[in-house]
């Protein structure tokens, strides 16, 4: 295993620790809790947003933290939940008086510690908790640490559009109830090149051959649907697509934002060949394109590959997708 | 070589496709010339700023074009300079009246062709261009593609600040002396724990051992001062600055913008971790950080790894820095 890090143990607080080294104006990071928050949080009569999970997604949650987006962050070790003390204590410290969302990704240990945060924090300081959890891998029906549908891309679209809703003064249940609806319209399907290292694990989490792929793989190397052999590009988003497209709930002419998302390992010039492909297929398929995002914003270490995600939008979500945003990993109106 | 494309020969044209379908409201593309233009250019009375070479080092140098930053980037093929044509075509395109601003990294390929470019777009238009040629990394004198050091981080930091000075309506030789000051002001050095595959060459361009790294890669994957056991990050930070330090020309007690690049294949929060040990090394030196920006700008298609550039920066460069920027890849302020 070769990587920047000094011991394996430590990477997440070190990694934090630079964070809010590189971001003194904006954030700041309590590392016994292990939870980055919005520097002026909490915003008095704003509805908090928290949102956390495993360390390896980066920039998400942490570098989404900020105006316009999340208020905090909660970090778990690399690939694992964060516990709800932390989550109870961001809940607690971001709460405006407007109440607080929970944003959280369906795998089973984010899912219940968020569900216990949210119980003690109400029991603790009578904190109005609602949450949303993130369901958009059409890959497969369960997994290695879900029931259900895996959370991924969506989240990022998601915390962007909710978090301007909650900029802009809406109360707690218009911000829950658009959260819903934006984890309903949207669907998302990855592959990867490669595996990636657990820095503890010290090996590669699975095994590729040089020749072929995963479809379907998983944010933490879960297994996907199937192996199959590699493909140039244009059959590759196509596979990813087919599926994400069958599922997704979109009224005719309903306008998406297309989100071609790099897994941490694979280079831009291949994320905007590979948005190419998508603009090409979603042009066939009669789908328009309103707003895109290309990037690496929803990572799995180093594993070379990437995931598309749709989201059917209207108009309100396509304005608050335009909102301001000031986080060290979206950043646009500021 | 498993990667998201279709032929190797149509990967730069596809890419820059995909590049000019993510961001229809800011940029306009070229696909015969291969150039990038911010889509209103030329501005009328505004300095032209055009860079470019070869391509695999995105976000560089076409998602750098926009408001505060170029009016253009020509586009190689994967790590091979452009031509001398593109540059021209560049150059007249962006030309407002006010004179262009070529920005070369220092590679004999790039120097020359930019350097007929310039006199062919004197001849043929009378354009008055002037040329600023980056040569920040102190890993090496000379290297596989250049006579001199090679021209890397400070580019990014280069093309930022000299950007705002022609969007602030600067003329020429105010822009051009500028730039050549923040060229001396900035000093370089990388490392590689992985090669990367050139798309055309199919297989790696090196080969590391799983226990070694190259200290002070070129980012075309040139060979650099030696291969040494892999080390703790904390070690490898101080492997990459003691040479930085001790050649950056800066008075005592003045800041420097800290940039911490990955190479492209290489994680966020390894970056983030190694940006922290990047402050801790500088707080020891008495060096202070005015500003800082850390993740992958320019990159060395899947190469792991990362560089670190210090920029000696006086409160001219810092106003620069912070003023407004709308790029792909760098966006703040608008």
């Amino acid at each position: 295993m070769k990587k920047l890090i000094n011991d394996p143990n430590d990477v997440v607080v070190e990694a934090l620790t630079g964070l809010a080294a590189a971001h003194p104006d904006h954030l700041r990071v309590d590392l016994t809790d292990k939870v980055v928050y919005r520097k002026d949080s909490p915003v008095q009569g704003k509805v908090g947003l928290v949102s956390g999970g495993g360390s390896g997604h980066e920039p998400m949650h942490g570098g989404f933290v900020g105006l316009g987006m999340l208020d905090a962050a909660c970090a778990g070790e690399v690939f694992t939940s964060p516990v709800p003390d932390q989550m109870m204590a961001a809940t607690k410290a971001v709460d405006g008086g407007a109440g607080v969302l929970h944003i959280v990704k369906n795998y089973t240990g984010d899912v219940m510690n968020f569900e216990m945060a949210a119980e003690l924090a109400d029991a603790d300081s009578g904190i109005d908790v609602r949450t949303v959890v993130t369901q958009d891998d059409v890959a497969v029906k369960d997994s290695l640490y879900t029931a259900g549908r895996r959370g991924v891309g969506v989240t990022v679209l998601l915390e962007k559009i909710v978090g301007a809703a909650a900029e802009a003064g809406r109360p707690l249940a218009e911000v829950a109830d658009l959260a819903t609806r934006v984890s309903e319209s949207g669907r998302s399907m990855g592959l990867a090149l490669t595996s990636c290292t657990v820095p503890t694990a010290g090996k590669p989490t699975f095994a590729l051959a040089d020749d072929e792929f995963e479809l379907g793989i998983g944010i933490h190397g879960e297994p996907g649907r199937e192996r199959k052999p590699m493909a140039p590009a244009r059959e590759l988003a196509e596979q990813l697509l087919e599926p994400v497209l069958a599922d997704l709930p979109r009224a005719d002419g309903q306008p998406v934002i297309a989100f071609v998302n790099g897994m941490g390992g694979t280079p831009l010039l291949e994320l905007y060949l590979m948005f190419n492909e998508v603009t090409q297929i979603l042009d066939k398929a009669g789908v328009p394109i309103a707003r895109s995002l290309v990037g690496s914003y929803i990572t799995s270490l180093e594993m070379a590959g990437c995931s598309v995600t749709l989201l059917a939008v209207d108009d309100d979500m396509i304005g608050l997708w335009d909102a301001p945003v000031n986080t060290p990993g979206l950043r646009w109106g500021v």
